[in-house]
């Protein structure tokens, strides 16, 4: 059997990161074979892409070049992580996905690069292939920014570049996820994630049980 | 005045690089302002990238990745060195551009990417734009890659990622140069690479004086 896709989406500071690992246990629990990955990054070669994409200066390269990039750490995530281990039945979640870029260099951009160049790219390098499941954690964008620096703070090699723009990117950030979220409902399942980590780990579960049964 | 856009392309060992740098010197004695650069790695963010494009195992990442790669060298290329040296009315002499990929990717790959996809990838990270002049070095693959690892065995890091494939890669190689060539006759000259040094400079500078006029 094939495994299942579930992608985690949502702005700075939304939580994803610690909802994916307690999600990863759940269902390690359940006797589920996992794997935990993320975008950018998710392989050897794509961890220095990683690098490039979310250290530095925020205008150190223009909005098409960053979905290039993007879109070739996606590429590598796909053909030497996620197919292959869902080929072998497992299931497969991954911190950020397609979904950000459309919210990030799309909406956050302002519309600087045209919807039908990510499209575009999102055909070359994934084809028609689309996750089982997004989970898009909704969060006021200040709320996220404050958590998400005061995480940064502790980190020796600070991944704050999106961090850095200013707070009416991080709004347009947040309606542009709303916005796929509308877009594509069947995929897509939205959260308010203004909550504490046990009950939004509990709203997770509800969501994971409702699409694919009782594990 | 708009500067000039010359690129060099060829396979391995062509002396594209060496051709380079002796026209070059020819301009500038000339009085123009020249710029000499490359792909993939002609800016600081492509440097890391062409690491991770010519160095290490053959097979590290498929045609497509490798292809949205290149692109994203390119487009950095693109806006942060090419269109901005034309714009102050240098010229810009590059040592390899868009039809390496396609000679590379499309042809040496023995089309395991479609060509459609290679020229969306160039409207999206290049658009209409297109090189004043490519001059294509041409010589006998065996010749070429003698030549090449001659060189290589004295680099520190070898950048030999593409060298270490089987001839045939190289025959294929050679023959999509050629192709390329004759689809854009006009903006494309094939010159015989087998000749001296000194021979070869000199047909390149009757080629900038045909196309350019006397400077």
């Amino acid at each position: 059997m094939e495994g299942k896709f579930i992608t985690f989406e949502g702005g700075e500071g939304c939580g994803k990161s610690t909802q994916l690992a307690l999600l990863q246990k759940y269902l390690e629990n359940k006797g589920q074979d996992v794997v935990a990955t993320k975008e950018p990054g998710g392989t050897e070669l794509g961890a220095e892409l990683r690098h490039m994409l979310v250290t530095g200066d925020k205008d150190k390269m223009d909005a098409t070049a960053e979905a290039l990039l993007y879109y070739a750490d996606r590429r590598l995530h796909m053909t030497q992580k996620v197919w292959p281990s869902l080929k072998e039945g497992k299931w497969v979640l991954s911190d950020r996905f397609a979904d950000s870029t459309v919210a990030y260099q799309y909406y956050g951009y302002n519309k600087k690069v045209e919807k039908s160049l990510l499209d575009n790219l999102y055909k070359i390098a994934v084809g028609d292939f689309k996750p089982d499941l997004t989970i898009i954690f909704d969060l006021e964008a200040e709320i996220g920014l404050a958590r998400s620096f005061a995480k940064a703070s502790g980190m020796v090699e600070k991944e704050t570049r999106h961090e850095s723009r200013e707070i009416e990117f991080h709004h347009l950030l947040r309606h542009g996820f709303l916005e796929i979220a509308k877009q594509e409902p069947e995929r897509c399942i939205v959260l308010n994630a203004n909550k504490t980590i046990e009950d939004l780990h509990q709203d997770v579960l509800k969501v994971i049980t409702e699409r694919f049964g009782i594990l």
